[in-house]
């Protein structure tokens, strides 16, 4: 079972039992519902038919309005809605052959549907500064050496901006991968399901369909910069062109056979969404200065222990990495990041995603920590948090973040008596 | 795209065009929305979180139930719920290695899940009076012929009630390839997601999870008993014992990389259903009488046009074969199923499945027609017919089983005609 979901079963069965176990293993906006949209679903109840696999017009032409104002200008023809952008991640791997570049680390789904569309993951490290695109340093190098080991890289995926690293690329850096992509003749997916989040206003996100756009497919989805996961709403929008129409009717086809459509009830709801709304984009700002405020004082938390960590831009998590503590690490026990993770998860009730479950190196010092379940455990104690000028000083953010500080500074400490022994 | 899918969208497109075809094509049920289950959407807006991939303790403890009250004890921890039972479907056959037996024809998805996971599909033909089962004489003969020809199989789909001939299978026929199973060390997948629709109560439908309970997975869902296509609810029950356990966590693992889990909102609705409160065992007993009293008036009107036809007995499907009129049809030009269905479309604007569209030898001049589109354009017209004690003399039914009942009966006058001369 995919890892992250896994965990976060197991911390909620745990917590339910009697436990304190501070999560930061999962990637679930903890935010409330808007009343807009409850009242939609509410109202579009009575859609029962299964309609188009890819979607309806309306949802479709929403959504290409939504790219639109992204710089994207779309064709509604080239949507397809799904619950969640999960399946449509599965169903590119089904519809484009060959094997398929990930950045390492990543989401800790792309591998896994690789593998079951019978392909074979090819991970390239990611550059110091950000995530979610293969550095482009080296990317040559890995394509040359994956065909020299029998393998056919036709496809490769970037998250923009990234889970685990919390960054957004900057525009050098994918115009550099998508020249590479260009020459070697790959297919792009960029997973731009953190789009909304970007922590200032001022940092920007330049789309590798914008690019290549004859041989990029963007998805995203509501579940993060909505706070919907568990409502499951994802699309993908396909390149115009020859090619791009062959996918994207590969796409539908797998849709077709694997899901059928999103429900319809679902789909009023993306319609409303995507078309952007007053009420949405004010809420998709707040979500971002809080989902950043949180995520920079999770940052200065782990550099102040000792961690080096890439200063987070977009998405809700932090990606540290403990390798300047690598030989008192040692005297703990803690070797790798399965043993960091036990550590933090055994010494300190926090639960994180270890490095090596997003494909990184096992034996790398890092983690995942997401800060996006800190935002309080009612409606009220959230809807707070998104209304704060100040929302790191709320008591009930401030407790988890202390925490965090008390666990990794005692780690420090810890780190340290055992170096003067 | 899959055939029935598409050719939906196809109809539908020409009919908003101003076009007038009868679709007879597709399997979905038009009935109206329960008013309990509108109600309980608008409820469950608030589960926005993504919760346990199998599905809430809820859902899956009602699931137990549903499963219990038909014959099949349920551990809640055997039970996955999900978009669908077509992903469930797709998911099985991802966990279960080896090839996959399909009846011959059957529903149009089970042979392209089985190449999505690269597998192969290995058709054996149904018997005579009924579908949904492969034929126990020639099953065993068909599996060492596969072996012969270097496949392995190790996973068989059984439809009970079935798509395409809306039969039951009856339960020796149904013990005689479990008992294949048993022998050949099958896994079997139960596809019941017709079981509630049973027309006449006194029909015992056996499920293979009666016989061979530690190897068999069933699957169902709402969008066919509960007319909620595009809602999009489905779950599946794993057999207990170390091989069910190995099913279900490969499956588990393949939905939490594939879909995450079932829309929250809608997991609340599958578990009043599953609970089979008062009105969902009214409307379901409604639902079945009304399908079977159309497709036996379905089945009249084929045989009556010279067709055989396997007497409908569960769903709202039946599957004429024109082999008897193969002669003065082929001087219409229709030699196979693909020309039949191609004239009743160009001559009678009736839209149904080919044969070959369901896996079925493409020389058979066989077809799928559904009757579940035909009860009313309106709530209120689906309502009358729901709660009509002869609904095929309703105007609206029976107009549309008066369009059928002529262009079949001309379709022979010329057949007739052509003989002649």
């Amino acid at each position: 079972m995919s890892p992250n979901l896994e965990l976060n079963q197991v911390v909620d069965r745990l917590n339910a039992a009697g436990a304190d176990i501070l999560n930061l293993a999962f990637g679930e906006s903890r935010l409330p519902l808007m009343e807009s949209l409850a009242e939609l679903l509410s109202a579009a109840a009575y859609q029962t038919t299964y309609g188009p696999v890819a979607g309806t017009q309306a949802v479709r032409d929403a959504a290409a309005g939504y790219f639109g104002r992204r710089r994207l200008p779309t064709d509604p023809e080239r949507v397809i809605v799904a619950p969640g952008s999960k399946p449509l991640l599965m169903a590119v791997q089904h519809a484009v052959p060959g094997d398929c570049i990930l950045p390492q680390p990543c989401w800790n789904s792309y591998a896994p549907q690789v593998r079951f569309s019978g392909k074979t993951p090819i991970r390239v490290p990611i550059a110091r500064g950000h995530g979610g695109v293969p550095d482009p340093d080296v990317l040559r190098d890995a394509i040359r050496s994956a065909r020299a080991r029998g393998l056919d890289p036709r496809l490769m995926v970037l998250t923009l901006p990234d889970t685990p690293t919390g960054t957004v690329a900057p525009p050098e850096a994918v115009r550099a991968v998508c020249a590479i992509a260009e020459e070697e003749d790959l297919i792009v997916v960029s997973d731009e399901i953190y789009r909304d989040i970007i922590h200032d206003p001022g940092t920007e996100l330049l789309s590798p369909a914008e690019i290549v756009p004859h041989r990029t497919v963007v998805t995203t989805g509501l579940s993060k910069s909505l706070a919907l996961g568990g409502w499951r709403i994802g699309m993908a929008r396909f390149p115009a062109g020859r090619r791009g129409e062959r996918i994207r009717a590969g796409v539908l086809g797998v849709a077709s056979e694997l899901w059928s459509t999103l429900a319809r009830p679902m789909q009023e709801v993306a319609g409303y969404v995507f078309g952007g709304p007053p009420d949405v984009r004010q809420r998709l700002e707040a979500s971002a200065r809080l989902h950043g405020a949180v995520a920079r004082a999770m940052h200065s938390v782990m550099v102040g222990a000792g961690a080096l960590c890439r200063p987070p831009t977009g998405a809700f998590y932090v990606y540290p990495d403990f390798e300047p503590m690598r030989t008192p690490l040692a005297a703990l026990g803690v070797t790798d990041s399965r043993s960091l993770q036990r550590f933090l998860f055994d010494e300190y009730d926090i639960a994180v995603m270890a490095g090596h479950q997003l494909g990184d190196e096992v034996d790398a010092l890092r983690f995942k920590a997401s800060t996006s379940m800190l935002y309080g455990q009612t409606p009220d104690e959230q809807l707070s948090s998104l209304n704060s000028a100040d929302p790191v000083n709320l008591p009930h953010i401030r407790r988890s973040l202390t925490r965090v500080e008390a666990a990794v500074a005692d780690l420090r400490s810890r780190c340290l008596a055992g170096r003067a022994v």
